[in-house]
């Protein structure tokens, strides 16, 4: 099939630049720097992908649809308000209440159900079935890809010295996918997935999307069983590295950016912190390498428990 | 008195630099721009005025001591164990937890006692006229204020389009000094006080710094009992004007921040956006305003209850 180019991002840019935040960089140690891409509308990098689907395509009358964990449904919600069309989202029952406070305060028609992110998608594709809702898909549709990878395109315009190396948290993997697209091949683009979520790894592992198990405490950010197609063929192009991490790195991470730097980050949002903190990741010298902080969308009384 | 000029802010932007981080700034909405000083080196700005001060003076044997309502005695706390020296810090009962566990994470010997700033400054005096330990003052000192007046010239190097008017939290007013000083007139620097802590209104009000009550959500970061000599001064000469917020607006501008950008900010980190969200200061029709978010050292349980 064919992939997203860096062309594809730069329409995504130009469209969708009214609606979202640039999100700034912080040098946080020598040769670390952070993208704060938490700051972005709905608190995390999905607005980007959910507004240049929905200011790319004719929106039927019964209106838009998305199943997620809970940030990609926030971001739907909040760019289908923008627009004034209709948002029913779809979200499992592990969701954060931050996420479906967020959802319901844009308006959305919300269901809640089902254990996991692939609960949540069955139920949003019988939907779609029965009312001509267009689905915005939470990772694997080329709208979506080309939106993540305006995240790779401004901080590329942000970063001062270029990096070596970029990490990123993955999920479906639309994220990852956009910004290795968006470099094909100039920075290595490094994914990271919690042990107990590795729908990525274990695709390029089998040679194709697979089902995995989903059990980590960033299951509600990054628990996709299978990642998607498109996903696949990108991160296979552009030979994708991955490194797993545990749910203890992640809350570690969760912990010390709070402690060290008052940023408040649900675990997926730390995931890819918690690879260069717990060695999972490990950088040459002088090697350059950027923290994508993609999403904070916790809730506080749960972070005050974990940091 | 002789007053802070640029090129004292100059000296002291080299000084500090290979020490405190350079903190990005957002543009949260048309014509209104975050300064994320919050995610400076211990919390909030004090760390500029602390380095600054540790770094262009002597340091005696029996170190350092501050008073403080909690950042500034973490800063020089960050400040002392970088410089290898011993550091005493006084805070009163008020301060945040999160404030007193990082000053003892820095090693520093903490003293807590009394109700309020003015209490732990005057043990603080104490413990300096018997050991011979330098004083840190948190805000009325010249180093202090050149330090944080380095953050106005950050700031300008990065605001893009120039700003007309800046919001900016005062307690003692180091800060506000320091940046009133940097701008000499050329920008507009409003001070924003609580209602219940306002001692550089009362002091331009009544002509010369005067004690005032302390009562506020934001005592233990806005909580000073009189306005510095020094502050005073170049408040008086830049015709500083002040906007007070009452506690209820600070409380509402935390939640803001916290809803809509995931931010964490202390009651004082979000009084200068308090006083825009309220209307306390009312900008005119395409009236670039800056916001300093200038601290983050919040319980994440208070700030739950406060979200």
């Amino acid at each position: 099939m064919p992939i997203t180019t860096p062309a594809d991002i730069d329409a995504a840019a130009t469209r969708i630049k009214p609606h979202v935040r640039v999100t700034p960089v912080l040098n946080g140690a020598p040769n670390v720097q952070f993208k704060l891409e938490f700051l972005q509308i709905g608190g995390s990098f999905k607005a980007r992908g959910a507004f240049n689907t929905l200011l790319s395509t004719a929106i039927p009358a019964a209106g838009v649809a998305a199943a997620s964990g809970g940030n990609h449904g926030l971001a739907v919600a909040i760019a289908a308000q923008s627009r004034g069309v209709a948002a029913t989202i779809f979200v499992p029952e592990i969701a954060a209440p931050a996420k479906i406070a967020g959802i319901r305060a844009a308006g959305a028609d919300i269901r809640v159900g089902g254990a996991r992110y692939n609960d949540a998608l069955a139920a949003c594709t019988e939907h779609v079935m029965r009312t001509g809702a267009l689905a915005v898909h939470a990772f694997d549709s080329p709208a979506t890809i080309a939106g993540q990878g305006t995240l790779a395109r401004e901080w590329e315009s942000q970063w001062g010295e270029p990096l070596d190396t970029v990490l990123v948290a993955v999920g479906g993997g639309g994220l990852i996918a956009g910004m290795a697209a968006w470099w094909s091949g100039r920075v290595k683009v490094v994914g990271v997935e919690p042990e107990g979520s590795r729908a990525l790894h274990a695709a390029l592992a089998a040679g194709q999307p697979v089902d995995v198990d989903v059990n980590s405490v960033a299951a509600d950010s990054l628990g996709a069983r299978r990642a998607g197609d498109r996903v696949f063929e990108i991160a296979r192009r552009y030979e994708t590295e991955i490194v797993l991490v545990s749910d203890a790195a992640i809350t570690g991470a969760q912990g010390d950016l709070w402690r060290r730097f008052r940023i408040a980050s649900e675990p997926g949002g730390a995931a890819a912190h918690a690879a260069l903190l717990s060695g999972a990741y490990k950088p040459a010298a002088h090697e350059r390498v950027g923290i994508l902080l993609c999403g904070a969308n916790v809730d506080l009384e749960k972070l005050a428990a974990a940091v």
